[in-house]
């Protein structure tokens, strides 16, 4: 008889198959130049990563689109300070350090720029924000600093800069800076080094990155940037607030400093103050005036996807798919390129795995998205295209965007999937730690067993969960990292800092790889839905605390909770009952439509938790309990749609505005109710 | 080996099966005394239809839902004319015959009314405005007639009558009377006699019904109302804009003459006028002056819906669903319950295919609706609660309401249906000409093999096909008859005029019962989808000549078609050599799963014609292919959204309404391409 799947399931994680030799040389490859969305080096990279499917012996084919996509024209930054001090120029340089093996393809970096920032010339005083997050203004304006007319000069470090930007320019600022402060990105400054000596991020470097608020092609929300298909005008877009209406430019930590020290007026709080031995930093507005002057272009750019498919050859029309993001602002080495070079394991792993036999039982898709630095523009292109396909029959979407950036396992997933996720983390040895798996190290870390949910932009499970309804998994080792987004994210970094010796990434690949092939694999979908519901319970319960002295009920949610408590029960043990019994008498009993019928109702319990409608005000985001919260992209809420509303409530305080949380919790109790209907498989 | 398939179906149509003296008794059962919605009546009728499916052997159950409902509390009417004319007041009554067997029971008809009028005194001069028809309004605007500050009167015939009260409203009336007259529902007038000596309407009949355009319980749009749920406030029900503002009542062919006699001003057109001896209409303001006041109360009632359930045996979770109203505005011997008796036929057959050994490989589930003359509340709110399962599940929606009104089949469906429906009445006897099939006589009418769709709110279907975009069917013999929604339709109209031998019940019975028979039996699913890109190609010609001389490209409608064709014949291909392949070695080669995936991917096609945004500013009407017509709930339209946006652009006639239609046209060009891909089956 054949080996059974649970000896394939040993042998993909078994060091016979791991390769952290070929790892590295993948990463190698496909870091060798700067690989920016649109770019012939990222169509290069695609043709690597379709080479090497094909070769695993994936039937692998390009998905294509036509996207909105940015680039910088011209950029000048000047600072003017009171005299007799003299303006600065800036020269907006990522320096290239002694002995830099990439000296020679530096050029191909893109200028600092943030992608679909508003063209623009303005000049004014320089307000110091913080973070500029809305708290921040806040504070700004219980002090009585003006920020209408000026230009706001904001840290990098607490929320999406789509949102630095659009705060301030809600605020009535006229241009924004974000800079890289040394004490969030440089080790804390003193005497402190920075890359390639150390991990830090270099006093020149900057964080590029994208400062639009939407998801996929800006010119097609909703559909998908076929060849020739419906398009909105500039105007249209611009109408739709997703993309910013004020110039803005990221700025390295030495420029930063140099603004900050030519701003006077009140002294910040101790909490907005840089490292120790930073200038003082005061608030402004002034007296350094900043000039500040950007072209950027917008065209229409091919993006490349790499899809590869291993049929099913029991349920071709089940999918597990696997994502992961390929283009970089730069180098890529951490971001994305260190999930890349994981997912080339997988294939050659799962390549070698058909030779000796395996089959899926389930149909395994390999993204490789194009455009997740422009705002997740491959992987939602291709959901919006295949919507509704992907609605009847996908299992699962597991991401990895930057696989490593250091040591420690972090994981997010829709609650369902978090037994098999922990299961996977037990099968698997921690490459920090030879003596146990990462399951133990992550039991026994400061973030024991936490497992994040997936309601924010970060990366491009958005539209699979938030869009669709799709059980999701996310996971990496390491997390924030100095030199994220600048042009010193190279293969050097990850080789000296990130990953050694590539154990790291052979671990990510052993994790995500082995919630692959079970969910593709085991006969009864590997699912729980008593995590969920216990999740729901106790997001109930903070928001109970939250609003417990206003006069909103919160009785339907908890019912509804309930029921899906009561469904979840059941299903599990009529799935315990059903392998018993196939256990018992496996031939003659085999029903494939009977097990079929129970994974189904499993598999679109999630879908139930969307609603068609969508957010108010936010319709494209369907899903009612993860989405990303309203004033930063990267922030995940539950219940988005009650927490809007309870801060327009909190902020109006009007009856009106609490009967519409009250409307909102309505909304998501029956939700959860269709959800418990669909696990239940009846109707009523 | 037992009976096949095909056996037991032969079986379902024989004589040996059928049994209108049966039909003839549950109809005379079921209409015994008015049921109006919410009524003991109705629930009396309820548990009967139960007592038949539970022996019949089908597992039923009684879905019930609060509901808002409303019933009349006062009415007057009366009609001051220039003196020396006494004024009239109306008894607003209509007349028991001599020997009405009913007429014990006739007080418990609902004094008539409108449903869900606007509660109100009211008087004002009479504007006589035809059928009500926007057209007419701009007809009378033509002729300088201001019908602000009036009562319109309206005749019965052309539109909805919510549509009536709306269109008044919006020119400026202040309330409304609608009449039958005696052309459209009482022969035509002369020395036409009427019921009980002939078929048609009596002078004191009067057509009774709702005035409420949107679909399901006005306090529950869009969610199902089950107890304790959220519920708008009448406030917000009336912000909706599909109750009526302005008072209402429905009156008889008499007293609509006798208010016509009062109107002076310009003669009607001739198509506006009676008949030949009718008085010459005209058409006001007055100076006949009408007084109307009107009390409806607006209760939360328990409705019932009777589902009954025949597992499938192979496919449980596929479910093909029949389904009929039960309750009446009075008797409702036509309406409904000639589908009502209908449909315990089929109860009955089945019962009996059970106790030869006959199970469905897929469910079969009968649904009794309740409330469906308040505005299809029944079905609504069981497909609202359901929807997510229902939309992962459901394989098509069978609707029969007027089984039978006279001679002549008629029929509605989805376009992939179409061939089934013809095949289904190739089998049945047409009932008035045994030398023939049903379809024989089809083909050579009037009506030679019309199949209409189903984009009106009509009756129960509604939701099915346009909230969640499932593949439907509906028919009947007859058609529009005189004594609909009157005190005179009754079993004994039914058994002099309508169907005097019941053959009619049985034949409809046949047919429906035959269709849902093959979809819940067939291996392969009997859908074609052919016939519905070559209907949607008509559709797009018919809107090419409509709009040619405008800038609005069709090209992406005619591209997104051809795929869906081209799909469409892969999966037929598809199928006929699995079916070859099957019948060649049928035993070793079955693959439930495989076949299972061609079904799926084309129950899903449907589904992927609705949009989930929905239309412009009717979010709840999801379907983009079918949906109804702007100012006629009755009425259907193909492209709805299309539909409506050039009806506002050839009014404005901007730029930017043109513009609108063109989005339009690329929303629903992609909906058919999903639907192309989820034929297809296939990833891009
Ligand atoms: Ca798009
Ligand atoms: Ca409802
Ligand atoms: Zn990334
Ligand atoms: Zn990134
Ligand atoms: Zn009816
Ligand atoms: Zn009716």
């Amino acid at each position: 008889s054949p080996p059974s799947k649970s000896s394939y399931h040993s042998l993909f994680t078994s060091p016979s198959l791991s390769d952290n030799f070929s790892i590295s040389n993948h990463l190698h490859t496909l870091t060798r130049r700067p690989h920016v969305a649109g770019s012939e080096a990222n169509a290069e990279a695609a043709a690597y990563v379709l080479s090497i499917f094909t070769s695993s012996n994936i039937q692998s084919h390009i998905a294509s689109y036509e996207v909105s996509l940015t680039y910088p024209v011209s950029r000048s930054l000047t600072l003017a300070r009171p005299p007799p001090e003299p303006p600065t120029t800036f020269n907006l340089r990522q320096e290239i350090y002694d002995g830099d093996p990439y000296a020679d393809v530096a050029d191909q970096v893109q200028p600092t720029f943030h992608a679909y920032a508003k063209s623009g010339n303005v000049s004014g005083p320089v307000v110091y924000v913080n973070y500029g997050r809305v708290e921040d203004y806040m504070t700004l304006k219980e002090m009585g600093v003006n920020v209408s007319g000026a230009i706001a000069l904001a840290k990098y470090g607490k929320i999406y800069r789509g949102d630095i930007v659009k705060t301030a320019y809600a605020a009535g600022a006229i241009g924004v800076l974000v800079y890289t402060d040394r004490k969030d990105y440089g080790g804390g400054g003193g005497d402190v080094r920075w890359f390639p000596d150390d991990k830090w991020m270099p006093p020149s470097g900057v964080q590029v990155g994208s400062v639009y608020k939407g998801l996929g092609d800006p010119t097609t929300p909703g559909w998908a940037s076929t060849r020739e298909c419906e398009r909105l005008s500039e105007e249209e877009v611009e109408k739709g607030g997703d993309v910013p209406l004020i110039p803005s430019l990221p700025v390295s930590a030495a420029d930063g400093e140099t603004i900050l020290r030519s701003i006077g007026g009140q002294v910040a709080d101790e909490d907005w103050q840089g490292s120790k031995d930073a200038p003082t930093y005061r608030l402004g507005p002034g007296p350094g005036i900043v000039h500040l002057n950007y072209t950027g272009k917008q065209i229409i750019g091919t993006i490349q996807n790499v899809i590869g498919v291993i049929e099913g050859a029991e349920e071709p029309d089940r999918f597990v798919i696997l994502g992961n993001h390929r283009d970089a602002w730069t180098f890529g080495a951490v971001d994305p390129n260190s999930g890349t070079a994981a997912l080339l394991e997988i294939a050659e792993r799962l390549g070698k795995m058909q030779k000796k036999g395996w089959k899926p039982r389930r149909t395994i898709v390999l993204c490789n998205w194009d455009a997740e630095e422009y705002g997740l523009i491959g992987s939602t292109e291709w959901v919006e295209e295949n919507r509704e396909t992907l609605a009847s029959r996908a299992v699962a979407y597991l991401n990895v965007d930057c696989a490593v950036s250091g040591p420690g396992f972090h994981a997010s997933a829709t609650p369902q999937l978090d037994e098999l996720l922990k299961r996977a983390t037990q099968q698997v040895q921690d490459p920090d730690n030879s003596s146990q798996s990462i399951y133990d190290s992550w039991v026994s870390s400061n973030n024991s067993l936490l497992i994040e949910r997936l309601g924010d932009g970060g990366s491009d499970f958005a539209a699979f969960v938030q869009h669709v309804g799709i059980p999701a998994v996310a996971m990496f080792f390491g997390g924030g990292y100095p030199v994220y987004h600048s042009m010193y994210d190279d293969f050097i970094w990850m080789e000296k800092y990130g990953d050694p010796m590539f154990r790291r990434h052979v671990a990510v690949a052993s994790v995500w790889g082995l919630v692959a092939l079970w969910l593709a694999d085991e006969e009864f979908l590997p699912y729980n839905y008593l995590s969920y519901s216990q999740e729901l319970q106790m997001y109930t319960k903070e928001l109970e605390d939250r609003i417990s002295d206003k006069n909103v009920s919160l009785t339907p949610l908890f019912k509804s909770i309930e029921e899906l408590t009561k469904a979840a029960t059941t299903v599990n043990n009529q799935i315990k009952e059903m392998k018993e019994r196939k256990g018992w008498a496996s031939i003659w009993n085999k029903d494939p439509l009977k097990v079929r019928e129970l994974n189904d109702r499993q598999m679109m319990t999630e879908r139930a938790f969307t609603d068609r409608d969508g957010l108010y005000g936010r319709s494209w985001y369907k899903h009612l309990i993860y989405g990303p919260s309203e004033h930063d992209d990267y922030g995940s809420s539950f219940f988005p749609g009650i927490d809007y509303a309870i801060e327009k409530a909190k902020t109006e305080n009007t009856t009106e505005t609490w009967h519409l949380v009250q409307r909102e919790v309505w909304k998501v109790s029956r939700a959860i109710r269709h959800a418990s209907l669909v696990l239940k498989g009846e109707l009523t």
